[in-house]
């Protein structure tokens, strides 16, 4: 029998990235001030944003292009091309931008590599370039025995990753920020999730929902406390043969 | 031991793809022809793709910023809004349209799935929301074993697929409309390939380079003749317990 898995999430789960948005949500609402204020640009970029995710996926490019999108139509065509080219500049500031590691990350993970009692995964979604080029940003990389980079993470998605590394649901764990993308599904496979939020969450992914799941679902305030859960958690009490 | 496995590239090699392309940059180029030649106007583009390359990757939502950004340049600041927001729905076309296989496909893959006497990946670049949706609308997503979807196909990642399904390098023959993309890279790591081009090759992909490797490269003219050049093929002739 193999060792347990963990997987973990990426943005703001391992480093920073909903406040490298959130800057740059200011720096639109600004530019846009003189059409429309705050609130309707940032509802009107949403719906954008929404709108477009079928066909766009997620990523910083899928942004940039429904920002352009947006200020078009706020500005009711007003808007100038050095406007839109500052959109695109921002655009190249969020993907180029330095990988900040969140509190306990390089600590936690190292650990864990080193101590070889799980098989360490690393789930993220979004652009596929963007999400590799951070993950060789962060000085993570090696930690992990697989980088997965799925278009959505959903039940399918991860039941198609536990197949393919032939990972029981029960000796699953999944670590991450977004109840809806890293948690949920997770529980619903029958596997465990821990929920450590990060302080801003975009809207499309708050859900209402608190899961029910005792044993299997923990909620922390930091990576740091991580290898508690784990001391604890059932899977990683059985014997793993292959650890 | 497991079956011999075949890997195809998608775009011009499964589906159409290039000519969307092409038929996008003739509208491109009419529509930049007041500031300046067609000719002109291809080579900023394509200055600007490369540049961003590192950056954005592969893919429509990549083109259609880089088509934005070359605009804005080449219309000193000039193009105006309703312009800028054509582009976008230029690249909202690509995205939705419909994916037209190529001769033989469909008979080819259906055939070799089958028979069972090969493991079949998908193996693309490019984005990955977008390979996927491609797939699912292509109808050939049940044949393959597995759908592989790098940030670029270089020998590192070719080597890191072999790895990570088992497959030794002399039972892995890669199809595919890019020397560049599919065949080198697969040759020097001691695979084989076929090399059947499209009718149209987009400049990045271009290479002067005749790849020097008796009895593991072939090329093609359609995939229809796939068959025959897998019977000749040295690794599918050794027996195979796993087919």
């Amino acid at each position: 029998m193999t060792a347990p898995a963990i997987g973990f999430d990426a943005d703001d789960t391992l480093w920073h990235n909903e406040n490298i948005f959130a800057h740059v949500h200011t720096r639109y609402t600004a530019l846009l001030a003189r059409y429309h204020d705050a609130a309707t640009v940032e509802r009107t970029l949403f719906a954008t944003e929404m709108r477009n995710l079928d066909l766009y996926g997620y990523g910083v490019k899928s942004f940039t292009l429904s920002a352009i999108e947006t200020a078009i139509e706020l500005s009711g065509g007003q808007i100038g091309a050095a406007e839109i080219q500052h959109l695109i500049g921002l655009g190249r500031e969020m993907l180029a931008h330095p990988v900040e590691l969140l509190d306990g990350a390089a600590d936690v993970l190292a650990d864990l590599a080193a101590a070889g009692t799980h098989r360490l995964l690393l789930i993220t979604k979004g652009d596929l370039r963007d999400q590799q080029a951070k993950l060789a940003r962060s000085g993570l990389a090696s930690h992990f025995k697989a980088v997965e980079v799925v278009a959505e993470k959903d039940e399918a998605a991860y039941a198609a990753i536990l197949r393919r590394h032939g990972i029981a649901p029960e000796r699953f764990l999944m670590v991450g920020n977004s109840l809806k993308s890293d948690i949920l599904p997770v529980l619903a496979l029958g596997g465990s999730g821990v929920h450590i939020p990060y302080r801003l969450l975009w809207a499309h992914e708050r859900v209402a929902e608190i899961p029910q799941a005792p044993g299997r679902f923990f909620e922390l305030k930091t990576l740091r406390d991580l290898p508690e859960v784990l001391r604890a958690w059932p899977a990683a009490s059985r014997p793993a043969a292959g650890a």
